[in-house]
């Protein structure tokens, strides 16, 4: 059997961010959990924790970790079923959960809170990284994910959540300023539009769908949720915008839609570890309730 | 002199996240921007860009890009003096600008707008990793930083914007639920508490500074300036959010303060290259303005 208290101190360590938290939150010494933390790379035969500020788990590192994460999380649930087991000290599970920057800024959120109350399960979210969150499904880093990728991973299910709806808007302003004589091929080479990194996309299959040209125009660089809605309320650009946030202020006239009536739907994907464990059932419950009221709805 | 095609097809590359779009975007084939990155690699004695999907430049490649970014920086102030001079097929400026991600969600964009508008120059903005501006500031990569780490960068101005108040708030059914007997030691010990990543610290400081006890409770990891606020609002749990953005939910009784009259100021500073750029110091006026707006006055 794996040395449970030296796992326990592994994982406190990276989710704390440093042997002194750590220690604080397992109620020993740091020496005592850099003991354990060593004992347990001498039993693996391989260093597993960077000691950087703050510490950063090797492969290894982040596999132990992650497996003692799952013994938590069931642990959590047996003590559930048998109360007078929990141990105290060791307080509620975390969940590590991956979910698009856009699903965490416009819907995401209730379902985690009315997951987290009704049981009492701390939340751990990442941002997905396109390229990594199957990896990190695969080895158990992560144990569901919002995504918008739907190739099903090994040893998760996968279920489609529905579509997170785009609409390509603007302040009125900016409409008024860049499209006098409306949207074009002309006018859309010439006007700001806005992107969130290199990967994103939206924007150029947007005019693509649309027009049936390529986008290439001059380009302002917004990496954030807010900060997309934010800049195009100010009239830097346009951009796609994700149809719960928008809602309200194309109500009120403080964004317009480019082209009204061409939504560009894009379908998220739950997938969760097969781990049989029914808390990421009651998350997978509530995550579908809330896509049910903010996403449209699967094809 | 340096072959500025070439640079320029670098700079593009990079941009752009691609050799395809760096070639539409200058009008030429993605071979010969191909042709032209390793002719520069070859007098450089050194590869540029490694051909990964987005391409990633090597340190001499971002060098070169940065110093590119630079120069037609420079040239698009050229271009307001001497019209005739602008070339057409350049397209305008991009400015680099290092944000706080609770900047950017709070407030920065207003100013960011008005720059853009009265300019036409392009932003391209990235979130301020405290452990890389400085050294981004310093190798031109960035010409900005909104930062809330006072260390002067050398080569560079720095003036204080104020500071960005936060508030520890949570949902009045949240407070209800933790704190029946009001917010004290063992209360806040129990009560969920969010962090936006391991460096976060501003709740732990809080509590510190308002009740002279380190924090130790359970943790709800939210990476998202608007997650943190959601989740707040969501009742997942407390949290230190900006004023900005929790002032309105205050009024309308969404949100209650912890201990109302207890804020964190933040203070943040503005560095930005002593390029003698007029571009620079136009940004650097709107940025003033907006943060009069919505800071508190630097003490």
């Amino acid at each position: 059997m794996l040395d449970y208290p030296s796992l326990a101190a592994l994982a406190a360590v990276l989710r704390e961010g440093g042997f002194e938290r750590a220690a604080a939150v397992l109620g020993v010494t740091p020496s005592a959990v850099s003991q354990r933390i060593r004992a347990l790379e001498e039993r693996v035969g391989a260093t597993l924790v960077v000691r950087s500020q703050p510490p950063v788990p090797t492969e290894a590192g982040a596999r132990l970790s992650a497996h003692m994460e799952r013994v938590r999380l069931l642990e959590g649930e047996l003590a559930a079923d048998l109360p007078l087991l929990a141990g105290a000290e060791e307080g509620p599970a975390t969940l590590r959960v991956a979910v698009t920057a856009d699903s965490l800024g416009s819907w995401f959120l209730p379902a985690a809170a009315r997951f987290s109350a009704a049981t009492g399960t701390l939340l751990d979210l990442v941002l997905d990284g396109e390229d990594h969150t199957a990896a990190r499904l695969r080895n158990g880093e992560v144990l569901a994910a919002v995504t918008a990728d739907p190739a099903p991973v090994s040893g998760c299910r996968t279920r489609p959540l529905g579509a997170l709806r785009y609409l390509a808007t603007a302040s009125p302003a900016f409409l008024a300023r860049h499209f006098p004589q409306g949207v074009d091929a002309a006018a859309l080479a010439a006007a700001p539009v806005l992107r969130f990194d290199r990967k994103d996309g939206l924007q150029a299959r947007w005019v693509e769908e649309t027009f049936g040209h390529p986008l290439a125009a001059p380009t302002h660089w917004v990496p954030s949720t807010q900060g997309f809605l934010d800049a195009s309320l100010a009239g830097l650009g346009w951009a796609m915008n994700p149809w719960p946030l928008v809602a309200t202020h194309l109500a009120a006239g403080r964004l317009a839609e480019l082209v009204p009536g061409r939504p560009l739907d894009v379908p998220l994907h739950w997938q969760h570890a097969r781990l049989g464990a029914r808390l990421l059932e009651a998350l997978t419950r509530e995550v579908a309730a809330e896509a049910r009221r903010s996403l449209v709805p699967p094809a």
